[in-house]
């Protein structure tokens, strides 16, 4: 038995990143799983709700990490398991969760899955998607605002207080790690077509 | 006939690019062929011998661009070239050739080739092999210095003069072009995995 191939995707809110994991997958279906480290921000339940739009989501601290190596740990040994799914309309984890089946491939998808030693010593290959912090900031508005029903005045808040100090002292430097680094996730058909590449021929071999 | 696959690797004096392109070379043989944009430094014969250590070879206009271009341009349509050779003991281009074949995968080579519409636009595949400053100057310190037997000042002047200055003007703004970015060009199985992994199924499929 092949050992399974661990992909990690990383970088910055807005960055692409999500879309180039959620095409991949689209693409193998069935024979790849994913797990996002989003869906381990820690259980909120003790914090009042109107304090928890406040808080730092963007720290390493705010995810429960441990939980999602030991759930990434039962995928490599062959059994599915149930991630959590965060609720961001209360903040907080939902009492809903999702079946991941342990696939031969395993998509790690996360801003800062390339900060944390336990994470990175689990991946075969790690992908970091390099977007400008412009572009970036006006995706997430877009996002925020449209999708999520937030004030402009909310997000921009959240942004210079936390998103952006955050992604300088941990997500950026975490590109150090990368395998390869993608401009433009999300749109670019070269390195997408590399990426599907390389799991392909994974996949064949098994 | 499928059209041939022009990959260009492009970053900094140090960075590891030709050491990436010399190990896709030697995995394939002669299935692949490299042009490199160094060996079209432009012919300094009216140039007094004294002056041209002093000359910017960091610059754009410093390359015969438009021979690469035409050379390039007689390889994608099946015929042979003789590149120049450059002669770093006396800064000029010398009276060798050297044989190009016109063969189904041509690697494209340059500090600055993404710095140039007409070279970009030619390109399948861009890569920019993207190494920290440091790492970079003193692996440019250890070439110069031990294999092509200049002074460490010369080498200090000349980087802090031209190379260091033309890179942040030119070559660090192309590396916007590429379309995958690979930390630490010359030793990074993943990235380089992926690549042969692409060049194999290119050649497969003709």
């Amino acid at each position: 038995m092949k050992e399974r191939m661990i992909i990690g995707i990383a970088g910055g809110s807005g960055s692409g990143k999500t879309t180039l994991a959620r095409n991949i997958v689209e693409h193998f279906g069935d024979r790849i799983s994913i797990l996002r480290h989003d869906d381990y921000y820690k259980s909120q339940k003790d914090i009042p709700a109107e304090e928890r739009p406040n808080l730092n989501y963007d720290h390493p601290d705010a995810f429960d990490t441990d939980l999602l190596i030991k759930h990434l740990d039962e995928l490599r040994a062959g059994r599915s398991v149930k991630s959590p799914v965060y609720d961001y309309s209360v903040h907080d984890r939902s009492d809903k969760t999702r079946l991941v089946e342990s696939t031969d491939v395993i998509i790690l998808e996360g801003i800062l899955i390339f900060a944390d030693a336990e994470l990175l010593k689990r991946l075969n290959m790690k992908i970091y998607v390099d977007t400008d912090a412009d572009v970036r900031i006006l995706r997430r508005i877009i996002r925020d605002v449209k999708k999520r029903g937030r004030t402009l005045d909310s997000v921009v808040t959240q942004y210079l207080s936390t998103v952006k100090p955050m992604h300088e002292a941990f997500v950026e430097p975490s590109k150090k790690h990368a395998d390869i680094i993608i401009p433009e996730g999300g749109k670019n058909p070269v390195a997408y077509g590399m990426i599907i590449g390389k799991i392909d021929s994974y996949l064949n071999e098994i």
